[in-house]
């Protein structure tokens, strides 16, 4: 998925790779070039039936796209088994983007009580950090460990590794993948030139491993969802492309859409600390950042008044849609509130920080609370490994 | 070390890569094109004053270059520790070809007392062969791992490992190298294109890495020696160029020949059976083999009566040079009786067909005796993995 140029002067350039998040993200062009399916009424019935329910991250349209989601659901409507399989690349603190396809990914182990495989890329953001030390994405993958943890998913069932401790396991598998890709395959669908390392053009080969991982362990096609951040597609285009020839099913997917960062960038990004809320802020932090945000409110608030603000370009809109509001009714009153230029965006913003604030303060109690549990979460045994 | 152009036309073409030996090897063109330092006398008195005698491997020739051999010298003589690192490529059973590099390494660890780690590339072999199926890449492995601890190795000083068994501890220390080379880098050094596996290009930062593992593992800087035959260079050629920007000794470098195919090859062939004597052939198929070899003889008796044979462009002279003439006084008859036309071919072959049978009796058994200590060769515990 490479940087897109432009096709005509009206079409604004974007990109999305797992290396670069930029422009103004356009979701449909995305799904049109790329081959994704719209996730349907059709599909959402058929999960709610299975599920009992539906997340509102579905609803909502933060997950936006699949590939193949009928195609496992064929599965469970059958009594057939499937796992998880999602990830995080340690290249420092979990800020509450990153969250947006966790949090499915706990609603999903909870309804269908499957495994969970959690990777951590500590080798990847190792090849792609220049200034990185492996011993440092080695800790600050623990570090993200206790947020995910903190999230609440089954120590039975979930898995969380670091890359480096089970490589063991991962690399075999791996290798059957890499042999399967060309540096062309890899250049194009991750913008890679010669003068990138070869490192990390290998690594989609460790990525994809995970999804093919209880298939190999097992010895029989077993199924794979991988909810993810639509960021992450490259790795499962071409993971989905090689499945065939190594008689593994091909995993199916779930996409996010990409929180875009508090200062309206296209991405949160951990290099500024003021485009994102990270887990470890402190509430006074997240409150600061949240004041500042970039919204879709008006220069001035007469203007705001009587024209309306716009809830579809507002960041602060998107964390309530995505995390901070639990009732349907209500995000619709406030986005009515919004648009009619009855709320302001102050008052807006200040909702907001009280409900990440809250938030804030109870992940990292849990956060801590889990970190004896950690041991377990990472013990690879559990799963035979 | 990409396939040679001609430099004008009486440069004749060859390559000497891990993936292609073709053509006639031009040893001194290696020798000025990579920057190797041939072994000179004052090099060998210094080895020899240290080690008490001097191998004929290292006397005759066969070992012809090196890469920071004096400064492993230096260390030696001031009482510093080294240790040994060398490898085999599990394409195949294992030929009279592959064992000159690790003839010399038993030598250097009989007389230095120091470890080895010998690699099994397994993951290589699997990336770079077409039909080859990774279990078969493991198992043949273990074949020729039973050649190489037949070969008297010290068990408790010997690691021979899998790639794919070591990974755990390989991994971290390839990632480290991997990040210090571009696609641009290894294709020139290995001759790949755009079409090359994403797994062959990364595979190089896993050969390097024994080459730094015990500066790794005991934190401090420990020289390494590689005894390799020449077509192995590049990797370590890229090795030594990464090593001081990660706080490692450079390996030194100790290159052979390569021993021609029984047919006249470049190199010997493990896919074309009559190219080389292997390991696990019968006697009679030995005989055979050598009886229809190449030589530097002439096309009847009596022109090599009248003029002489050509004992330096000849395979079976080769053989004896390299393995199986301990003398150098009978080397030297046998080399004048060549030229003077007094030794016909067929004597000559006869000859070497006797000894070569003798010593495959006695290491069909050695190789069947090692059996029960493979595991101990192999136990990474006893090194502390």
């Amino acid at each position: 998925m490479v940087a897109f140029g432009r096709r005509d002067e009206s079409e604004p350039v974007f990109s999305v790779t797992p290396y670069e998040v930029s422009g103004e993200v356009d979701y449909d062009r995305l799904i049109r070039q790329f081959g994704f399916k719209t996730i349907n009424e059709n599909l959402l019935n058929r999960l709610a039936s299975l599920a009992g329910d539906l997340h509102p991250l579905l609803t909502r349209g933060v997950f936006f796209a699949h590939r193949d989601l009928d195609v496992l659901l064929d599965t469970v409507e059958r009594g057939g088994e499937f796992y998880l399989y999602t990830g995080r690349g340690p290249s420092g603190h979990v800020h509450i983007g990153h969250m947006v396809p966790w949090v499915l990914t706990k609603w999903l182990q909870d309804r269908f009580k499957v495994r969970l495989y959690f990777q951590l890329t500590d080798d990847e953001k190792f090849l792609h950090r220049r200034e990185m030390r492996l011993s440092e994405a080695r800790s600050m993958a623990v570090e993200n460990a206790l947020d995910i943890a903190a999230l609440g998913f089954n120590p039975e069932l979930t898995l969380i590794f670091r890359d480096t401790d089970l490589i063991r396991v991962l690399y075999p598998v791996a290798l059957k993948v890499a042999k399967r890709l060309t540096l062309s395959t890899v250049k194009a669908a991750f913008g890679f030139s010669d003068e990138t390392n070869v490192g990390l053009t290998f690594f989609t080969s460790i990525q994809a491993a995970p999804a093919f991982l209880e298939s190999e362990l097992k010895g029989r096609p077993v199924p794979c969802l991988v909810p993810l951040a639509v960021d992450q597609d490259p790795h499962f285009r071409l993971a989905r492309d090689v499945a065939p020839k190594l008689g593994y099913p091909k995993p199916s997917i779930l996409h996010s859409r990409i929180l875009r960062g508090l200062r309206g960038e296209a991405k949160m990004s951990s290099s500024d600390p003021r485009s994102a809320v990270f887990t470890t802020d402190s509430p006074d932090e997240a409150r600061r950042k949240i004041m500042a945000a970039f919204t879709g409110g008006r220069p001035t608030v007469r203007e705001q008044r009587e024209l309306g603000g716009n809830p579809s370009n507002c960041a602060v809109f998107e964390y309530f849609r995505a995390l901070f509001e639990p009732s349907d009714r209500r995000l619709e009153e406030r986005r009515l509130a919004c648009v009619s230029g009855n709320l302001i965006c102050g008052e807006c913003k200040a909702e907001l920080a009280e409900r990440v604030t809250k938030f804030l303060v109870e992940h990292q109690r849990k956060r801590e609370a889990v970190r004896d549990m950690l041991d377990r979460f990472m013990d690879p045994a559990k799963f035979g490994l």
